[in-house]
């Protein structure tokens, strides 16, 4: 694999585009409000759930194609005379907002030519607001896959209340100072605390163990023939990624003085056999702002709902940091995987071409060929000076 | 279908977007020479021909996936018990040169996606100098189509020696002056030449009956889950578009003359149920304007092999049209399919999703929902005010 040569102008580059996309919870602003009601050609079935979640439950009519309903279940209960294939219960999850439309739609698109189209895993996308009906109608008709729509609960999305809204804004005022991207950003700091600590909870997904997070306007270049839900479930993995990269470290001040606090209070947590020489140079005295870029993700939701992650995000929410700091869900969740999980828990989709902003992977020689791999094999995040993946690496030794 | 309202701002918009893509022969200027002796992970075959086209075989190696190699002939012989579904001989064209690589991708990788996965159609790339080893392995990766990369003879590719270059010079000024885009260059003419007069002779495409045009950096929005070379084949079809619209009249101040002096030296060469009320407005005697967009074109290489149109070409040919003008192979196809084709052989893909620069046609309807289509229903050129469609739709009354 190619190492990319880091030239001064390349380092400004990497610098700023981390700053760009570091923390990368998806960014959510306030958007437009829209009616639901002028949409005639879909019926639709609305349940308002006690946390106000919205499922748009998409009828068959004769505007509309038939949604397939597969069940979410891994069971092979079929009245059929043959069995249908094995299937994870699993779904593709999506954070959006209705401005997004355009890069929904591609990432949809690419995601089900190149895997989904022959899988046929459902889709779950959620919004902090409701989704417009020509959200709806552009997105499902993409695929034949069940495709739900579902609302963010109010108080798993915004700044509680207990939170010191004075420190908050000092915080907030001392990332913009340093010209920390978003560091004024409340919605961002919002997302990034939902995708660590509630996205899992939300009732769309709390029928599903695996999901594989996707993103607007990322690419996937590569054919994926077997299902990777039961690659993990087959293999006892618990968290799978693409790229890795640092963090940057005014957003997560005390996050690691935080984490070890946690670890020392709750030392029972920590897998024998961890990923801490990925997270850590110095066997965990400092943290090396090395994560996985969560954007992309394949793993295990009930990872994040059993009682190691539970306790972990409470002891990290309960300090404030999402709001004081500006802490993303991609080193909180790589911290947690990293601790609670055995290193071979952590898979690296070396197959799956990715791309986010400026950063790909992009798969080499045989799997390249036998993926019909868009993107070009030199563009490549793997070892570039700032990937993470080396330290990943290393764990094999 | 939505109509698309014209403001002032929208027709300048037009008319310069017009300017831009008309003629819609694709612009190639002279690369850079690539050497295709480096590359090592390819077993190549060369076959050099007399007319210096170069054809590079992929062969099986350990490097290479293996690539399929579907007979070009429409007959069904197997030697396996179940016969081959039936398939057309037809293939994929592009002419594209090596700078459009990433345009290259992005258009195959849409259409295997959407269609050749499927059908396994062989692709043709050709080129006036040789294609680099970069381009063959990129693109060859992205299918187990055969696919073939060839160069275009000089004498079907360069302006001829007993073209009047002082006259065409004194053309291509006109054109600069009046700010016609294109209109200075050479290696523009030449492709328009080409396609309208040459590419179905070339050795890659002389084996085939039936061809797609593509192009780089074009849209294929939806599924496409039917042969539509067989549709062609089965409807006696000869001419299949999706977006049409007007010449610009600077470009082509003499060919409906030059159609007219043919017509009436070759009157049995038109069609007695032709498709004049598509191109003329007043049964012959003035020229509308009005063509197929031919970046797209499903059609029938046989037509243009014929003698109707091998007469008419060598007709246009002979006035230098193509370098005293500017004549696009747009016009000049229509107009031929126009006339020497009956209108029921020419063939309107609705259900086909496409877009090139920013026309677009977008399918509407059942046909959107069925074929996944990834296009914005109300993007779609159909009935805008520059559109041609309704005089096509026209000749069904």
């Amino acid at each position: 694999m190619a190492l990319l040569p880091l030239t001064a102008a390349h380092r400004r580059s990497v610098i700023i585009a981390l700053a760009t996309v570091l923390c990368v919870c998806y960014f959510m602003t306030i958007g437009h409000e829209d009616s639901y009601s002028s949409f005639k050609s879909l019926s639709t079935q609305w349940t308002v759930s006690k946390d106000s979640a919205v499922v748009l439950d998409v009828k068959q009519t004769s505007e509309i194609r038939p949604q397939s309903k597969p069940s979410p279940s891994a069971g092979n209960i079929s009245s059929s005379v043959h069995s249908p294939p094995r299937r994870a219960n699993a779904t593709l999850v999506m954070l959006a907002r209705n401005s997004d439309l355009n890069g929904v739609i591609s990432s949809v698109e690419q995601l089900e030519a190149r895997f989904n189209r022959k899988f046929q895993y459902p889709w779950v996308f959620l919004n902090d607001e409701p989704f417009s009906v020509d959200f709806k109608k552009r997105v499902s008709v993409l695929t034949d896959a069940e495709i739900s729509f579902g609302l963010i609960p109010r108080d798993s999305w915004v700044q509680p209340d207990w939170i010191d809204e004075d420190r908050a804004r000092e915080g907030r005022n001392s990332l913009v100072r340093q010209g920390v991207i978003y560091g004024g950003s409340v919605s961002y700091r919002n997302m990034c605390r939902f995708n660590s600590g509630f996205f899992f909870h939300h009732e769309l997904l709390t029928p599903y163990k695996w999901y594989w997070r996707v993103e607007p306007d990322v690419r996937y270049y590569c054919d994926l023939d077997y299902d990777p839900f039961l690659f993990m479930e087959d293999h006892d993995k618990v968290y799978g990624f693409t790229i890795s990269m640092p963090e940057w470290e005014p957003t997560i001040p005390s996050l690691w003085s935080t984490v070890k606090d946690f670890v020392a209070k709750h030392p029972q947590y920590v897998a024998r056999d961890n990923s801490m020489d990925f997270i850590s140079d110095n066997a965990g005295d400092t943290y090396n702002m090395c994560h996985f870029w969560s954007n992309f993700e394949i793993a295990d939701m009930d990872f994040w709902r059993g009682e190691a992650y539970t306790k972990f995000f409470e002891y990290l929410e309960a300090t404030g940091g999402f709001y004081y700091e500006r802490w993303g869900d991609a080193p909180v969740h790589s911290i947690a995987a990293a601790l609670f999980a055995r290193k071979d828990q952590i898979h690296f989709f070396k197959d799956i071409g990715y791309k986010h902003a400026e950063f790909a992977h992009c798969p080499q020689g045989k799997q390249w060929r036998e993926g019909h791999c868009s993107c070009d094999p030199n563009d490549n995040f793997d070892f570039a000076q700032n990937s993470c993946l080396r330290h990943f690496m290393r764990l094999e030794d």
